[in-house]
């Protein structure tokens, strides 16, 4: 159950009467809304609009609350320094090379993006490998030549967060913050981004369901952090030509069960160069709010991910089919 | 290796001569190919251009032969009775009901598929149901109601077969007989087929790999009908929220390798009504070349698989949705 | 609902008075026991005992009724010419080539096998090949040989069949009839297997859940044949090391859904020779009723499954640790 | 590749001389052992037992290399506190409540645990809850009675950690600390836990493949840590009637591939009461170096996972069978 409360004095005069009653609460300042749990069906939940500084009460048998499309009724947008994910806004592109890998090709992939019409650049500093011995990311230094590029293209910039320690180094520099799939149920990493004031773009994890998915975005948003942005990058299935396959139900599920924006990666959700194009417009079609590609000025050449990222050429085919796709239908 | 021969009588010199040399052929009579296995890496390939009545040598490695986009080079179009499918083609569209219940149910089906521009309509006799105590089919009768109605609005028709027997009854009344997703690897089933003249609509298994389905389409194409027409329909992952996972890659995937059409099935693939139409569209765009939709003049009361039929309002709106879609990007 | 009636001409009363009731029934002949469908909640299921000639009634909410362990009680041992499968019984094993390759080849299999203490013989004349380009066995011929060389060693036989012809040849010469994994949910195939005397070893498919295995086996009960062996051999999973993951979890699930023997088979289940013996080992310590196991005098030679197919050496120990684990436990 | 050197001097004397031919060292400091990555094809791996102070050349193609079980060639038995882990030691055996939820509880539940021959007691203190409003565990308080307990019946102690701080809390407290399958891919937590002196419990990840499974511990050996028991907890598959599906091939396949020691969780790997029992036997039989699981004083009053927790009754049964399975053959 919700409740919404008149302001923060209500919200505490809440939380202790209901202290005593037995249940306990989260807060979510930023909106005045304390989400009661521990509840039963004992509980007459249409009864709680009586205590003083309650607004309204929403009643949710989900396990997920705030990330509850019912919590708030309509699609949410998410707005960032001007740029609007979410709701009928146009696709939100995020652009970019897998790794920073120097200056100059973190400048020549901005420029590509830029130019085709990209929102935001993305860069990996901190690189979550697979194996202790393949290449870990620059780290600040890469941080700094995003920020930098990023402020010079007036793109939004994008960097996957691991710790506590990259998180202090990314949030100053860096607007959009990542949780990479491996760490979507890293639960100490959650909490720690739900104290910072950078939108969340929360990756699916690979064998994570779509309530696994909403619940880590719980977490998120009872620690204080609203501002989620979803992204499906596709699951481990039995089959092996594709890396992993990009799960398209996953959209319009998920804008059933939530008010969240919800992207779509068709880079790692399929693991090949040519399978990319195709399935960004499938994205898109399905309804996604947006999608997150890995671009480099040449693909051939890329440190990781290689066989994964489209060049120049492609990704400009892209953004004017995925614009032409968005178009051609009235989004829900 | 793929032999392209000059004509019948060459292809039988050239069987005689392969089988003095230890290879065994299959022939694919309409277009005077043979198939040769048995090879292994000893076998100089391309020597084999020095037997007389032999035009070509298509050497393939992939295990599929007659089915792989390589024994093409180009995409296929089937064409039945007028209407054309795969290649640059405008999406095929079949709809209709799961079952057929009644003449009632089918011509009013029939009705909402042509007013809304559908080529073919579809319709079950033949219930492969999972338990032995369900619907299982109108048999005969039904297939009699289906083409009847089929012929009276000009729509092509689609039923499933799941024997000799099915086939028998089925194979002079309707045009295109589908293999549902639990007959893929029924390879006698599969062998059968091969002697009609009817086009097949294959459906892949929801544990069957890319290649799987190729296999089974080289068995039909093997033994005698090249007239295949793929369709995904989702694959069993963990996922509990839909009661399949449209893969939508393997749209791009098999066009990669093959040059048979591919549809989807987003009424399965999702096993959600509410799914149906973003995952339409969503495989449109993603370069399918059609689309197979259960519908129903009264959804709810469809004797079988309610929970994913659409009705009227959403079938006419999906029409519409997925036609501009198809025009808003260039197709390969 | 399940009714045990008296005898024949009672069940033939209760079929026409429930009919009029607007009720279907099964008959399952040989135990005088109706399976009644159709029902809703509305019915009183208690009531039914008052009909004449009904001894007494088995209310069962589960969608399979005669494969349901409630239906019995306990677990059903299937006796086939004295070799006991199930309960109680030592565990019954099964080996031989996976291909009837040659007379010589099936004698030394049999050897191997008798001597080390299996009950029967496996060995596939008509191989249901995911390629049309592969070995398809041996026919007739293969059965014959089978037949000939299973009398000599006083072993039953095991074979698997795949269409009404098969079926024709094989029932009248081989002890068990097998259904194949790609062949589970081939409803055609298992309503011809429920007309004949032969028991019948029905293998899980390869994306199949338990309930889909009861629907399968309650297909060939419900049509008249009560002696249906269960085999897990193995599901698709991401896991790429392994052929198939051999799900263990399946022996005492199965367990509790049904009264059926339950066999294990660890070389399709995990297509590596060198997994064999710890799985099977694995697979009666979960409790299995058996194994069906691929053994050959020289498994590098073997036509079809060499990299799963055990030899002599491994066999004899397998036999050896598989008794000796079985006695080290009780199984409930 | 992995060079032996002579002493902590030659290995200076070695990273100086390959930095400057252009490869990269990991040292793994406590047997002198250097692992040189970024080598191709192009190096003769034969010519480096020429360099000063190398005392042995392992080559190893594979990707993992200390976690490799031809950098060893035997398999590793891991001594803690004199107890043994792994090679042809008895089965290891872990049993306790999955969380610490009082003095009284986890007192009772060591009582059960020692009595019936258990080496170690488990308790979560930190809980990584899939729901941010889900009990997350005790803390430190929790971890001070677990240590109490433990000394207190001479049980090793084993609790699992999420992040720098539970590591800093756990690690003079517990002997053992386990990463949780969600967390097996949280790089940053295994870059730390590779400088405790503590052994590892490594949870196979719900959707990891074995190779990632071995990347993990390579995470761990590579910065610093050798002392790593893996654990097979259960992958995510279709099937929904258990919760995980316990992959059993993982026993025999891991020890294909790795030296390191491997126990099951037949808990977490069903999800059902009544499959634990059978499952721990399996694992055993499997080849398992022993057991993790969870037992309650009173299983279904358990704060958390009270569907898939024994009790006291079962448990002993457990122990006496697994201990009978493992003597019932030889394990190599």
């Amino acid at each position: 159950m919700i409740l919404e409360c008149v302001d923060k004095d209500a919200q505490y005069q809440i939380a202790n009467r209901l202290k005593r009653m037995g249940f306990d609460t989260t807060f979510h300042g930023t909106n005045g809304v304390a989400v009661i749990y521990g509840l039963d069906d004992l509980v007459r939940e249409d009864l709680f609009h009586v205590l003083p500084g309650v607004k309204r009460v929403i009643p949710i048998k989900e396990k997920q609350k705030l990330a509850s499309r019912k919590s708030v009724g309509r699609r949410t947008v998410i707005e960032i320094q001007g740029r609007k994910v979410g709701g009928n806004s146009d696709p939100f592109i995020i652009a970019g090379p897998c790794s920073i890998e120097s200056e100059e090709q973190i400048f020549s992939s901005a420029k590509i993006a830029k130019e085709n019409g990209a929102h935001a650049l993305r860069g990996g500093a901190f690189k979550p490998r697979t194996s202790p011995y393949e290449f870990q990311g620059m780290g600040l230094k890469g941080l700094e030549m995003l920020s930098k590029v990023g402020k010079e293209f007036d793109l939004l910039t994008v960097t996957e967060v691991l710790d506590l320690e990259s998180i202090h180094l990314a949030a100053p520099l860096i607007d959009i913050l990542q949780v990479g799939a491996r760490n979507m149920q890293n639960f100490e990493l959650l909490k720690q981004l739900g104290k910072v004031k950078n939108p969340i773009l929360l990756k699916r994890g690979f064998a994570a369901s779509y309530q696994d998915l909403l619940y880590a975005a719980e977490y998120l948003i009872a620690h204080g952090n609203p501002n989620v942005i979803l992204c499906e990058r596709g699951i481990r299935t039995f089959e092996t030509y594709t890396r992993n396959t990009l799960d398209l139900n996953a959209v319009p599920s998920l804008q059933e069960l939530t008010h969240l924006p919800i992207l779509i990666d068709p880079s790692h959700g399929t693991g090949r160069r040519s399978l990319v194009l195709p399935m960004a417009r499938a994205g898109i079609a399905a309804g996604a709010d947006g999608i997150i590609v890995e671009i480099h000025p040449n693909p051939d050449q890329a440190l990781t991910d290689a066989q994964q990222t489209i060049g120049p050429e492609v990704f400009r085919r892209l953004m004017k089919e995925v614009l032409a796709i968005h178009q051609a239908f009235i989004k829900e």
